[in-house]
């Protein structure tokens, strides 16, 4: 027996729960998605809060956030004090239950959360990487719930949006929600792997502070940071793994993986920045081509993959940060050089928003068959 | 009979001239190098004036602005102010004439400089590219003293500090100083160049602002800089001939050479970024090998190549641009992944310091037989 | 027979004219308020297009930009690029049109747009001041229209609400749209100035560099700005008369009359700083009462100025710029020193939003008789 | 018998002892002072690091750091990571000890390092307030070497020159160095106290975050701090007491002093601001003058206050902290209001430098009989 078989026969198969994707479909004039955040007090929490304030179908039932007692968000939040929300340790009971947690946090209230019908939407990566031996390699945790992680679907819309809208119908819904630079960088390289164009590959990625988090550490004060840009984890951060992932499931990296280290192993050079700003993802990913292509081709390409998307818009410049900030908008731009057939392929996003709370709105209204951009339709805010 | 005419006069073979290297060497008591700035109005300059008057063998006799009248150094930078400088529009006459300009604009006035004996430090791009058919490539202007350019020295002393001592005792000393971006790249990425080990490459490098200048333009203002980045220059930043010049002089970048556009011509894939930060460059060099090399050989490598220079900072850890703020320093990490085998060379330099004003006052302690760290001591500045 | 003509041929009392307040108002089905935008270019102006994009109840109907010939929003504004708009130099036909120009410009401007009928929605200075002869004082220029600015009223709607009404119910209706830091320290000194507590006063301003506007100047270039504060405009920011003017209207600002240098005339002492970040003034209110004040009775005062104010929040601790950044906020806190008697009332506001965009979109809500926070719901965006 | 006198009996009157300013007076060839730091691993102790690091006439002779054990300095500061130097938790034996630590704690090492002779430079607040009845109020802690206090001289060279000479003189040698906000307003308010012109006075005073500390504290993130600003510490920031003590020692703040609430008493009115940059304090006095005053008698009277001081500059124009970066120069402009009378004077510092460690170099200097530039002829860094 799978491991999704046995999580299908221990859920709430008999009757219809309260909670979740089916009871919300059963619930006549379906007045709003009831919704619950567990781990409300981060970056990443606090932006989910301000958008689900903002989304017309929602309905915000409860913040959960460890030994607190009915606190004001606004103590951690103080530009949402005029939501008067409170935060307490009681696990929501809701529709969607997101987590915004420490790795291995969420996986361990998993059971408890889909337990009631909840689909579970983790911003946190304790769903996103399909086998459960990557968590010890790349989180150092033995992953908890091997047969939930199962049944996970990576919840990157514009790659994944049928297996989402199939995870909704299931008893057990779990949607491990992308990285932030895995969401900006496969969202930049998708149409080319899956053309098979990629034969070498270095990501470069230049991120905001608020990316890593809201822990009080002395490398991130203010004076540390300001005035100044630095590497960090090199050949070792966690979101390699997903980039790996998903850039694999897309077409064959086939050169990539003659590493003379490692024949046989497809890897990504990913090398990530910490630059003086707050918010936004730059991802430069250099490309050598296992072929020559034309602008042309490339144009064509990304056209035919995002014309219809909402949310990643491929543009004829590079683009800035600053033209993201604030929205789900993902904006590409793809070149190839006429002096060396070298293509660099240039994706910015909002880190907090499409790399984090605003891509959670986006599953969480594919999930409920809402309408893909509801709540999600701001411009982004410049200068 | 004018100072000009009698320097022209007597220019080169005949008799010692009044000014330069040789006019320094043969001066009893060696008081002070004579030293002039043409173009001290922009940030370069104003930098080099800074590192001047800290300088103990200099004495600074012109700063030459075009249209200024014995103008105050505080009317263009007012952290000078107590320096009581004037900038006015007379071409010093001095052992050494510093040029930071527009490209172009100095391989104009070299002669009338290098007439008089002294010795022409360009800070500008005019005298950087061996090939005068590189102008009008990479610079679109016709070089107009071809002559000139066959005699000048590329002005890292890192590489060239034999060549450079050499045009010291020439009557003709030309040095076309290094642009920001080459220095860190090539000082980056020189060991491995070396030893035949680049096959193929991405410089992927991210700069602050003050490498843009300080012409008023509305790209630049805080508003549209301040919480964005953005890749720039796309295949075409001027910076990139420099790079493979240098590079390819080092060894033989053997595979990448054979692009596919191009057969049979090494190029350098080059990615600068504009970040918000004033000062400072991150070179971030991904380099496939040659063949496998390990951790220790890479040491060995870079050790070999730096553990006498007085700038060049060899350490295992990635470098802030924060802590080499102000100095000349040049701080390098690289490091072999051992999953993949790819090559990280990491590089970081004051963009003004090394980039610019600081390894011009190096150059010029070379050129002259001044100790090489003269005036250069300061430790960065942090936070 | 052309649409100006007609306009100009019906104006004001024979019959209703064919844009504006009447005109809305007896239009069957109220569909949506026209709206174009003049000065569509600047920070001001693209906030405003990125503000009714998200109006509900607004139809954008023309942005008007000097030699501008269908000219994409997006060549200014990269962020509103999926927005399609287009900018020309018509100017627009529309129930309400705003201005965003420099000073003088709109003036010259207004009886063309007011002769249709359309509400006038000055966000630049020309109709803010009643006394024709302080724009010669404080701006430099003559009123070109005196009997427009006669009929115009200062459209801070938490002061003037009632007179925001009342002018839309008349033939021309003018609203001059307060400063950026008028905006902050009215608000925040208003109850004060009210119950005739205020004897002297300090206003002590810090604005991000987007309050200068979006013109080229080197001293606005991020190396210049970044890491740096100074002060500006000492004893002549034109923001001034601004403040002496509401500020007086709200109370009896007695002992500030009596100075030595000019007795009898109320001046307000205001020193506004340039801070390196975007958006955001702060305004720190130093009082002097008139007579010994509570804690107690500050907080009533406030709490009846405000407590019904949907976007002035009154606040037990000092405000942050970054808790309103996005949003049409002001944050006041009013503390008075138990040491010393004295008052300290510190107001925040996003400069672009509540100092300029974002209050004339709250003014176009009021002349229309819309609610008054349509459009206007974002909560601030952090961190 | 004083506590003066107490104190002067229990040191080693009768023979000279091996280290201090008398023993270094004595010392043939004056090789070098000799100097340690307790408290090296913050800002101001590795600013201090590297100023001293650059002074000619100063040995460092040891580096105190709690529970360190031959770390090196590049652990906590990487920017000095060439010195080569060790950080251990000896109490270093040397002619100078500066001590920069968290306040009560240099009180309680003092009888240890001055037993020896040594000159102790506190950069802490331990010994600035002569009244120890001062430090429960301002600091909440009993001073634990009241006597010791008692022969402390306040540092700051251009107000107490003869007074700091002097105790150098003597057996036991403290000086407690001003805080950085009191040195930027001290400084600019200096000449209007001692003319006896301030009748009321509001000082605005924005800093760098530097000036908070390098304590892991989530409120000095880089997310918290960027592109925000607000006050903080109001009415009771404990450099409002250094500011009163000094102000008053200038001369008569007359009607200040009649305040309603506590008849007798002069205050001043403080409020600091945190603004996001990483150096430099600019500090906006607004003074009412107790007599109209002329913008020439001001002139004359900063002139003669501050035209023999080599850090203290007077500018025309109101300062940038950019123009101080890095530099031990304070720069003051003061202009009248030719509307109001009212007086307004500005001052800027580096924070880290003249409001710390440069002061602690220039005071070391003065201590030791050395020019007081030495070391500290660094012009300003910009941009």
């Amino acid at each position: 027996m799978s491991a999704r078989e046995t999580a299908t026969a221990t859920t709430p198969s008999q009757s219809t729960p309260q909670f979740g994707p089916a009871a919300y479909r059963n619930r006549p004039g379906r007045p709003a998605v009831t919704v619950g955040i567990v781990g409300a007090t981060g970056y990443a929490g606090g932006e989910l809060v301000r958008l689900l304030l903002n989304h017309p179908n929602v309905k915000l039932v409860g913040l959960y956030g460890r030994n607190r007692d009915n606190v004001p968000v606004a103590d951690s939040h103080p530009h949402l004090r005029e939501s008067g929300l409170l935060i307490d340790q009681a696990v929501p009971e809701a529709d969607a239950v997101f987590t915004a947690l420490p790795h291995g946090v969420a996986a361990g209230m998993a059971a408890e959360i889909v337990g009631r019908g909840s689909a579970l939407l983790d911003i946190g990566p304790d769903f996103r990487l399909h086998d459960p031996a990557d968590y010890p390699t790349w989180y150092k945790f033995d992953h908890p719930a091997p047969e939930l992680l199962a049944q996970a679907v990576y919840g990157l819309p514009e790659l994944h949006r049928d297996e989402m809208r199939a995870a909704a119908g299931r008893p057990v819904t779990v949607v491990g929600l992308p990285g932030c630079y895995p969401t900006a960088t496969i969202l930049t390289l998708a149409p080319l792997a899956r053309a098979g164009l990629i034969a070498d590959l270095a990501v470069d990625a230049k991120s905001g502070v608020s990316g890593a988090g809201r822990e009080a550490r002395a490398d991130l004060l203010f004076s540390e940071v300001n005035e100044s840009v630095k590497a960090y984890g090199l050949f070792n951060h966690r979101h390699t793994a997903e980039m790996e992932q998903e850039l694999q499931q897309q077409g064959e990296l086939g050169p990539l993986a003659s590493r003379d280290a490692n024949p046989g192993v497809a890897t990504v050079d990913f090398l990530p920045h910490l630059i003086p700003m707050t918010r936004g993802i730059l991802t430069s990913c250099h490309v050598r081509t296992t072929r020559p292509v034309s602008q042309s081709e490339l144009d064509a390409l990304y056209a035919e993959a995002y014309s219809d998307e909402p949310f990643v818009k491929v543009m004829a410049e590079p683009p800035s940060t600053k033209h993201v900030f604030g929205s789900n908008l993902c904006r590409i731009c793809v070149k190839v050089d006429p002096r060396s057939g070298r293509v660099l392929a240039i994706g910015a996003i909002d880190n907090l928003v499409k790399g984090a709370a605003g891509q959670a709105v986006q599953a969480l209204n594919v999930v409920f068959g809402l309408p893909e951009t509801t709540g999600l339709e701001q411009y982004p805010l410049a200068p």
